[in-house]
C-alpha cells in the first residue's frame, strides 16, 4: 500500500456566517471571521490516494490525472470564487475549513480513477490546516 | 547600512474592477480576478527600514515598535477585510498587488521611528509578488 | 471525525546533559549538542485535535482557543528561555525533543475545550522533527 | 511510542520507461517524463523511525545515526546518479516515486540501530509526493 | 517604478563538462556534476519586470501574460528535458546556474510586453541560486 | 555581473545584554530577549557573491569552495555555540542580528577566491531578517 499526494493551491473568499443564529451570537462565535464583506485565503489542498503499485507502469494512480481530476470537480468551482454564493457544492454550508474539507472529499470520492481516497489535507493559513479521512 | 526586514502576515479579499470602463473591458483586463463577489488571499508583507547600527543597542530598529507600527498601520486595517469596501487608505484605488503595495508604503511613510522606510515587498501567492521602494 | 492542526512558533535554548553520567559519557552521547553554554532553535509546533464537526458552529473546536491554549500552557512558558533551567514542567527532564513532545502533550492533555488532543509534533530543525500521540 | 523523522535531500535524473512496453505505450503511460534523455528532481526524503524513548539519553534514535545511516545507504548511492543507469538498488526498477520509495524502505528496513522502520515519504516536487509504510 | 514578480517551477537534468578541457579537468573542476549520465533539479525561476503602473489597471503588467511568455520561451522548451542535448538555447553553453540564467535573460530580453525585464533569479536547490540583472 | 547565493543553516544562542548599561535600562530595551539565560534560533544565512562568470568553468566561483568557506569561517565557529560566551568574533559585540550580520561579513571580506562578497542576509526567524552590503 503506498499514499500518493497531490497538492494544488487556489485563492477564494468567504464569511463564516450562521443563517440561523443572531447577529450577535455570528459575532459571538465566529469574530472577525463574520465581517459583511468576507475575506479570503490561499487555500493549499493534498489529496492522497492510496492503492497498491501496478507492475506494469510503476504508479499507482498517474499523478496528472489525480491533478487533473482535483482541477475538474475542485479547484475550477472555487479558484477567485465567494465560497458563500458561488459555489455549487458549498451551497447551504458554512464554510469552515473542516466543512470545506469534507465537501471536497465529497467532490472526490467515487471518482479516484485508481486506488481510493485516503485522506483531504486542506490548509488555510500556514498556521491552520485540517484533515478528514472520510470517517 | 544595514537592511532590517519585518514579515508579517494576512487575509483580505478584492476584486478587481475599475469603475471607469465597462464590464466587457473589465473581463478583458482583469478575467477571473473581476468575478463579482470578490476572492482573497492569504498577503505575505515584508517590509523593509535601512539605517546604521545605534552603537548602544546594536539595533538599527527595535523589531518590535517596527512589527507594532505595522500592525497599527496596515494589518488591523485590512486583516479580514474586503479592500474595495473596507479599507480608508484604499478608497477609490484599484487593489491590484502593484497598488495595494503603494498605498502600503504611504501608510507607513515618515512613521519609521529609526532608520528610513526602503521597500515594501508584498506576495499575493506564492507565485506573484511586487516590491516597492517609493520612486 | 477531522484532525484539526494549529502551528506555532518560539525560540528557546537548551542543552542535552544527563546529571546522572560522566562528562565523557555525555560528550560521547550528545556530542555538540552537550556544550556547556547550550544553544538553541527556532521550534515548530504543531498541535493537532481530533473530533466531529459541531453543527450550529462548523468547527471541531474554534482554532482561536486552540491558539490560545497553546500560548498559555506552552509558548509563554518557553519561549526565549533555557529549556533546562527557567521552565518548570521540563525539570529534571533531558530536553531531548522527544522528550520535550512528550512535556508539552501533558500541558495540553485534558485542556482541550473540544475535541480531543490527538497528536503534538515538534521540529526542532527543517531537518528534524518528533510526533507523540499519548501512547 | 514516538515518531522521529529526519529529512534529506539530493537531486538525481530518472527516465520512466517499460522495456516490455512499445514506445507508443510508454509515451501513452508516462508522457514527458518518457523523454529519452531524463530529466531530474531536488528529492526530499523524509525517514520515520517509530520507538520508545530510553530513558538515559531521551533519544528513541540518536539522529545523527539516524542521518548516517540515510547518506550511506541511500543519498551516497543516487546523489547526482542517473536512476536507471547508475544506482544497484534500483536495477531493473521503474523509477516511479512509488517503486523509488519503496527501494529506499528495503535499502533502509532491518539497518535501524535502535527502534523500527516506520515510514518513508519522498517529495519528487513541491507538489507530488508518496509515503511507504513498508505493507 | 515598481518590480513584479513571477515565480514558474520546472525539471531538468544536465551535466557539468567542458569538452575543450581533459576528463581528468572536468572531474576536479565539476566533481560529481561531471557524472557522465547527468542529474536533475526542479529549478525555481523567478522573473522581475520593473515598470511603472497603468493608471487605467493598476498593472505594470498583466501577471498572467507574463507567466504566458516565461512558458512559451522558457518552461515549455526545458521541462522534463536534458539541457545538454534538447534544449535549443543551450546549444553549446555549459549548463552552469550561472550561463543557464543568463541564457534564460536572452530568452525573455526584448519580448516582455509592458516594463522591462529587471531581473532573472534562478534557483538550482533551496541552497543555491543565481540572479542576473543583464549586465 | 552575477550575484550568485550560498545557503546555510546553524543553530546557536544568545543574549541580548549591554554591559554598560544598568539591568533596568537592558530590560527597557531588550524585553524578553534580555533573559539572563538567553535562548536561541536556527539562523538561517545567505552570503551573496558578485563576479563575472569564468568562460572555462560557466562559474563565477566553485559553489562548493563558498560553501566550504562559509562553514570554516562562520558556521564552524557559531553552531551549537552561545554567541555572548564562545565565539572569537563575537567578543564584546552585543549579539543583535545587525551585529552578527556584520561581524559574518568581516569573517569572510577578503577571503573569496573568486568574485566579490556582495551581501549577507541572516535570518533570526522566519519573520525577522538583516542584511549587509559592507558600507
Amino acid at each position: 500500500m503506498l499514499y500518493v499526494t497531490r497538492r494544488e493551491v487556489f485563492s477564494a473568499s468567504h464569511r463564516l456566517h450562521n443563517e440561523s443564529l443572531s447577529s450577535i451570537e455570528n459575532r459571538q462565535i465566529y469574530g472577525k471571521c463574520n465581517n459583511p464583506y468576507g475575506h479570503g485565503h490561499n487555500y493549499v489542498l493534498e489529496v492522497v490516494v492510496a492503492g497498491e503499485v501496478d507492475p506494469i507502469t510503476g504508479y499507482v494512480i498517474d499523478i496528472k490525472s489525480l491533478k487533473d481530476l482535483i482541477i475538474e470537480q475542485v479547484v475550477s468551482k472555487v479558484d477567485h470564487r465567494h465560497l458563500n454564493y458561488e459555489v455549487d457544492f458549498m451551497k447551504g454550508i458554512i464554510p469552515t475549513t473542516e466543512n470545506f474539507a469534507i465537501a471536497i472529499w465529497n467532490q472526490l470520492s467515487g471518482k479516484i480513477p485508481s486506488g481510493k481516497l485516503y485522506s483531504v489535507k486542506l490548509y488555510e493559513t500556514e498556521n491552520n490546516y485540517v484533515e478528514y479521512k472520510g470517517e
